[in-house]
């Protein structure tokens, strides 16, 4: 499953404001046999300056997609990794760079892996953060961590390649992962399903729907359990409908 | 020993011929705990863009020793771990990074270490290549394997500190390696002592010295190895000194 786990992994590139950046990460990438780059709302694209650094990989230039927000980029993947040098916000797993890519390579094998990396100066907004699964840190000097985009993204592929290579000391998922599409879409059926039945209060959301953010990304959900998910969610909504229906009698 | 491997190992770059990739290579360095920077010839240095690339890395660049040959450059060191992504005419082992380093990392307890890229546009040439104890290749795409120099190092380092973190699987080596310096003056003596004794033709050398190196890089000569070797040449040379004096009688 070698080839699918290079093909299956896109690198995800919030809001980069340096386009020589941009054309760092796509050779990286290509070094090490990663094509599908991403790009969120960024500051300069295309660019001379990126087609000069990219040096021999334009090709995954030409081939890199624009989105005007994360969630559009995420569609259609199925395992979020994202890279932060700091935790913040974050409640759920967060691991050493190795570690986070030796879960997630298995998963390339059917399903899509995202690598989203932060803008330049900042790293990853706390929403951002929000979207992923795991967060992966580059293990790095206390003193001075702060690796270049380009870099970091040289590290990481080179990593992925590294794993992708071997086995896994674990059985590859049997099943395909549900899309961040159809996950977004279970949260909002949710939200939309506990405030008719009077258990969730959007005016005071306190920290329901995190919490339960922070433990579906835990489970990594399967399709079919978001199927399974939702389907509860119609019979409740069904209910409450019927119950509205009889109480204006 | 973590403090001793990293403070042990030195990153030497031949004939960099663009400062801003000396400068990415202050900071990849430095992202990962590493310090001793050593410039063999470089085409322009200082430079404001290096200091401009190397970011918050000035410190390393500031501290950073040019050489005019890599013999200078690795004088002091002890075990030369060469980086290239082609084997061309060297004889000796020619590992994966991480397996090279594994093997470098527990003799930057006692010993210094290098790491030595080539130039930019055709890496390392066969001269340099035959001053290395080992080649490390970086594993990468077959179709397109050129990583970028900073890149290069980010992950060379990044990997030294992987292995740097962890006790290793084997005793760490009790004696202080021979240095460079020590070892080339070795070399140096026994073709003037071979010569003398007519073993070796300097006008018609065959391979007999690319095997030697190859046979000494090999064993990893520690400094009093060297010294019982120097002692047996000069008894050697004794002898023959002596011979010329009762022949010219």
């Amino acid at each position: 499953m070698f080839a699918n786990r290079l093909s299956n992994l896109c690198v995800v590139l919030c809001a980069p404001s340096h386009p020589g950046n941009i054309g760092a990460a796509a050779r990286a990438m290509k070094t090490m046999g990663v094509s599908d780059l991403r790009l969120v709302n960024p500051e300069v694209f295309p660019s001379d300056i990126a087609t000069a650094r990219a040096s021999g990989a334009t090709d995954v230039l030409d081939q890199a997609r624009v989105f005007s927000s994360l969630a559009e980029a995420l569609a259609d993947t199925q395992f979020v990794v994202g890279t932060s040098a700091r935790n913040r916000e974050f409640v759920g797993e967060v691991l050493p760079l190795r570690a986070a890519l030796t879960q997630a390579t298995p998963h390339a094998d059917v399903s899509t892996v995202a690598l989203v990396f932060g803008t330049e100066m900042s790293g990853m907004t706390n929403e951002e953060v929000l979207r992923c699964h795991t967060l992966a840190y580059i293990p790095s000097n206390p003193d001075y961590s702060s690796l270049n985009l380009g870099a970091a993204v040289q590290v990481a592929c080179y990593e992925w390649r590294m794993l992708a290579e071997q086995p896994g000391n674990y059985a590859a998922p049997e099943f395909a992962l549900a899309s961040q599409q159809d996950i977004e879409r279970f949260y909002a059926h949710m939200e939309t399903t506990m405030t008719a039945i009077g258990f969730f209060n959007p005016d005071v959301p306190k920290r329901l729907f995190p919490r339960l953010r922070r433990l579906f990304s835990r489970t990594r959900l399967e399709k079919e359990e978001v199927d399974i998910f939702r389907g509860f969610l119609r019979s409740v909504d069904a209910l409450t409908e019927k119950t509205h229906t009889t109480k204006s009698h």
